[in-house]
């Protein structure tokens, strides 16, 4: 009969904790301390590839300087691989918000691969005198370069989920931008009422935006390459080898395929969070912009009789429990509400930082958890407003059409032809009587017919500001 | 002829002052110290009168327990209620934005009152040795208690104001609730045609907010009535004789008509910002509905044709260098512009408080700034907003009124006679065709024509959920 | 052999749910539409619960008007009674962060009320021409009155829990106030040694603000109990039966045993967020007192030779992988966490009130998400900071009253009785000489020794500025 | 005798102005518009010349383009070199916070230029008829590519003198860095100690967290380079010549010495906020980590005796009012404050930034004042901190040394040599005795004498992890 538990011992005495967990005391106090979320950090699955792949570049570069056994090197890198490769993710059971900088989730990730290191090596979980937690897994590394390594590596895997998202957005409205290219529309400023443009430039404004946006995040994607590991405690890198965090770095590299840089100063990087303050500030950007092309949306679809009605978003479910035939805009009310998340999480993320005190943030598993909640989220709102919405929206082009010629914005395009005072008085006397623009004009012989016609030609209203993407 | 300068010593040495300046050395060291915004505190008039009064209660209580020369109080007195009735306040020349926990504008008083008050004596400015600015003037008080005391009052008197303010506005949109109290109109949800009301009754709902905004901050404001005078350094009264804590609220209370109460625990009032995130949160909550409300404004008042055109905001400017005869809502857009600022400066005033350390909060300074411009900016935005727009608002009633009958949801108006099923089929219908509810409803047979009109009478359909105010 | 699915129908058409689920096509729509956070509603038992309740009082209310045949009205009551006493949750499986104002969520409910019914009844699930989602579960109902008053009632249940853990943690520290009452040490302003204090005068502070906080939150609480139900769409109570928005409220008030009251202005109430703004504006408050604190506790508690050192946490786990020995101030650490969570959460909150339009917010999800996370998570962290830390806390009472007796703070005391001058002069000298107040003055012959010695009394020094709570 | 006023028209009607001032009927309509902060745009000497710039590059750009005559342009380029060379700064008096997107802006400045053009060619100001505001000095404008083209070349003037404060400062921490190359002292993680360092790299890490946000804030910068003029109104280019956009271009990189770029897609950058978002951003990283180093003097230098007292910061002013011969740390408080506002104000441009509709930002001015204050107050706060603060700062080396010498974190090195278990039994034993690590090392016989001194040597200990910079 096997015994249920196994006692496992640490600085504050003896604990029993199941035979069947990989993670072992440390792990089990941490999830007794931080009884927050509910949230373990096994629902950050780039979070635990990230920390198995720092676990295996360590070993390696520890057996490398004949630091490690190559038996236990072997050992811990199989385990690691196969962490990677989605086993044992449910092992990883602390809090996602936690106390101590990260160590939790640090000591989580080294009693993990050691036990099951151990038990590649024939051993029982818990023998840790053959392979140890923290002598071995965690040799020559210390929660404040493994843990920001980590969470700089998962970030990175996460931003290319995003990247990859924000591209299939662009293109649905790059594409809906051609379909659009000779829809000719009313442009607004102020809510009010213009000069001419067409439905093509407003959504090619769309994918440009987004476009630059992806542009931006690349950009900081790549301040977060570089990475502390072998800074250990403060940054002095006290008790790694010479040689270690280049060994390290170089494998972690491969390991990832991520061109990860070495920060010159190890103690300014280990104290530093600017990179996800910065990272934060971009998403904040791409989620200022979502929000207002989904308040364009939602505006320009406004109706179906009593809004603007220039466009149809596509329905996709019934829009009231009591107005019969009512469809409402509720993908880009969603990704509305993603921006605020982002935007909110960003003032969370700007305290942390703002919070680190001497050598060290404290914070930082906040900033992960609001990072990737920021990251994952925006990118399930692109693909949602891609595919559930953009992609489906039609224009009623007659009533766009209509709107331009009923316009008063129309004088403006006059303007240089019959002067300002002249264009002022038409605009008054239409705004008074209900009239349009181009009768006004012909009926006080301000232009001939010929030359009026010609001036307000479609192509001529919409010049050629914004070529479409 | 008169000496340019005098001289005044501090711990850190000597330095000549300005002969003519009622400020002395502290202050002077204050100024080069911050040049940070340039915005002396003179610009902050409440904040002086309240630093006022704290000097004369101050001096009042010291007077009555026997600790303060009855000619010292005197001047002291005479030197405040100049300063009260608006004399001196040029001298109150230290930047707004301070190291020190408002130890330089307490300096500051210190020495502008004590000159002064040197002045009413028949000595020369700088004569210390007749009345002290530390010794006499600050005579058993602390920057500690003495700042937040004067932040305190300020607020409540700046409150004040933004209280008339916000009532003035409130009236506007009541009385045009009035007026508009029989305009039907569509109301919207999700920017989607829902059901009909009155035009009154949303000018009502604009109303009723600001009452309860009133209320709230009124609720607030209570809570800054709460004053630490007495505590001195950091809450134990240390070099404060007993009763002068007592005396010197009652002499404030009498000077400034504010029933102030003296915490019950000093030590805990010294170092909490409580009350003023909470009054930041208040204002918050007026900007974010004062906001929504402009935003609305705006939108109901889009066009003139190609626009919702529901409302006609009064012309204040002209609107475009370029297309002639526009009109831009210019005041709902400043309006928004200070609810941002609003809610930029809640978090600041957060920031500040959650920084405070042990027994004392160093970062007071900002926080009065931002509350200052909160609510100075809140008033002037509530009065500009009643005035120059919502007094002079017009409906285009006609518009309206078609919107109604030409609207898709008068069908669930129906509902409940015809039944669901029914009532999506004729919405569907009506919107496919571009048909009206009712001549559908009247082909089908699916109600007489009698109880329909009485169905679709305005006053049922705007029901009776929301009185006028 | 029993079919795996039925078909169900709605606007857009028909579509094949689960022959076991109790939610139907609507729900099934929404969980398609909004794969934004992968957290269900049934995340948040409080809000199931408030649904239930809704439903449960609508029927009630209905079955009174004579709108609802007793028996429909019993099976759906007896199916509310149900998910109230815990059942079914599991079957409210939309995303918490939708579109659609939380049109899904109350459908959601709609059709898990009606299928438990149904079965009550003796029907098949979906067999809704005997008891229909819309036409029964939601008669006289709207998303737009439903949803926030649940989202009232579920706020209401969670801030109970919050204010019971905060008085949790007000006993802690009043507990440790009392045990520390006679521990002398020096207060500090700006983190400068200012004057002596004892111990348990700066916990009893910490338990005065946390009363404070709990009054302000029981305030904010009440105005959460004004709901809107019998609003229906937009406030006009259009399709609601006279005398149905008090059965309605009656109803609800007894069930849930909440003195609700129904909004005087049903318009204005269903476009209105204020209280959910300034519920958040008070969770921000306690989040910056509580960060504050642990600010505190984990400087003074800093060392445990080169810091403060002057009380002690108790160790909860080990605290470093690779630094042996050390034990770190964990628990404040995550409390600070939930701090930045909160004040994050209350911009997110802030941006979705803002951004409501005209007859509503359509953004309520993520206030509900963003306030419910805020108040159980500071649920959590004031019950963990109470038992895992503040209740073991010891202190260092030897080093603490030294440092009183080695301080140039103490010439603070002296000033009244030897002058500010010769006071100045004491300070200086004893900073550079680097010896004590009380030696130089007496060598000074400043003041007798036994004057000296009543004066520098703990009694005397730490004043009564601030009982003991 | 001169009269005192002169009368202009606008589309509201005639005003009377007074006959001595270059603004005109729009500008006073926009005064009395906007009572809003007291602070007129002459308070923004950057967005004064950058408008000037703008006014002399369209004119140039015209007169090339034969759409103006030559005497006209060097009218209007004379009149803006004035106001470039300092001149009439005091004409520009609308309120920086305005509705209209900046339109009260332009025309303040076309009315400026227009009526000291006006004067130039030997007529009276206000005599349009040959050289008009709008159809001269704004040809082929629209506020909507002006304005933001302004702020663009302001901000961009602005964030040159941010660069070379924060050059400054980071030149004051390099100095200190070295100064301070052999002092030894313990680092700390989570505010225990852990392991030792150099104070030289602990300034160390100051200067590089500078140098890192100088380049960051160097590449927002170049996105800030962007501008759209020649999009018009709404970026169609309606009524700008062929041409114009380059050659407007052209000259104002020529005037501005700036290498300016039209963006590709004039209707996307005509709406778009997010470069400021951006900026922004960036400022708000560099505020975070200012605010945490102010954080960090602030708590080395605490004491003088029961703090950390490991450095002092120069003594500016007398701290206190009522304690003798206490001395803050002010200037790291007044920073901690600036960057408090930068936060918010971070807030307040996000919120801007997504309220714009369609096709334009109607919230700029907001955003050119939020950036302009944290850019300006960032600069004094960074020049205040490097003189009045750092190049001041000494050790106390002999403090410093003993805390290491007295450490229990010593045993960390310690840790490869006699093992991680008894590492951990020294400690224990060290913190419970009160005794050192060295001797009970050498009292059990762990280590000889001779290596547990070359351990032990501060090169060691200290590492190199972090080079000076």
């Amino acid at each position: 009969m096997t015994a249920a538990t196994r006692s496992e011992h640490d600085l504050l005495g003896d604990r029993d904790v199941p035979a069947d967990a990989y993670w072992g005391v440390h792990t089990l106090r941490a999830t007794e301390n931080f009884p927050i979320t509910g949230t373990p950090i096994s629902a950050y699955p780039h979070l635990i590839d990230a920390l198995a792949a720092v676990k295996e570049a360590a070993a390696l570069a520890n057996q490398e300087l004949g630091l490690l056994a190559p038996e236990k090197a072997e050992a811990i890198v199989a385990a690691c691989r196969e962490i990677r490769a989605g086993a044992l993710h449910d092992q990883f059971v602390v809090d996602v918000i936690q106390g101590g900088a990260g160590t939790s989730t640090n000591m989580n990730a080294n009693e993990v691969v050691a036990n099951r290191a151990l038990e590649l090596l024939g051993r029982e979980k818990g023998q840790y005198t053959y392979l140890h937690p923290n002598e071995d897994v965690n040799l020559g590394q210390s929660t404040n370069d493994v843990y920001p390594t980590a969470v700089k590596i998962a970030t990175v895997l996460a931003v290319r989920g995003l990247l990859k998202a924000m591209a299939v957005l662009q293109d649905s409205f790059a594409r809906k931008a051609v379909e659009f290219r000779d829809v000719l529309k009313m442009g607004r400023t102020q809510l009010q009422d213009a000069v001419p443009m067409t439905l093509g430039q407003e959504f090619s404004a769309y994918a440009v935006m987004i476009e630059e946006d992806r542009s931006r995040l690349a950009e900081a994607v790549e301040l977060i390459h570089e990475i502390n590991l072998g800074a250990t405690a403060i940054g002095t890198g006290l008790n790694a080898s010479p040689g270690y965090a280049e060994a390290a770095r170089r494998h972690l590299s491969e390991i990832t395929g991520l061109p990860l840089v070495t920060a010159a100063n190890l103690v300014e990087a280990t104290q530093d969070c600017g990179a996800f303050v910065q990272m934060s500030g971009v998403l904040k950007r791409i989620a200022v912009k979502l929000s207002k092309s989904c308040n364009d949306l939602r505006l320009l679809s406004s109706g179906p009789r009593a809004g603007l009605g220039e466009i149809n978003l596509p329905p996709v479910q019934a829009g009231s429990s009591i107005m019969p035939g009512k469809v409402n805009p509720v993908i880009p009310e969603v990704v509305n509400q993603v921006a605020f998340e982002v935007i909110g999480n960003d003032v969370a993320i700007t305290m942390a930082a703002e919070a680190g005190q001497l050598q060290l943030n404290a914070f930082e598993p906040i900033i992960l958890h609001s990072l990737s909640e920021s990251i994952t989220h925006l990118q399930s709102a692109c693909l949602t407003l891609a595919e559930r919405c953009v992609n489906g929206i039609t224009a009623n082009t007659e009533r766009l059409r209509a709107s331009v010629e009923n316009s008063i914005g129309l004088v403006t395009a006059l303007n240089p032809h019959i002067g300002y005072t002249a264009a002022t008085d038409i605009a008054k006397e239409a705004l008074v009587t209900g009239r349009g623009v181009a009768e006004l004009v012909l009926e006080k012989g301000l232009l001939p017919a010929e030359q009026l016609a010609g001036l307000l030609r479609p192509e001529v209203l919409a010049g050629s500001g914004a070529p479409l993407a």
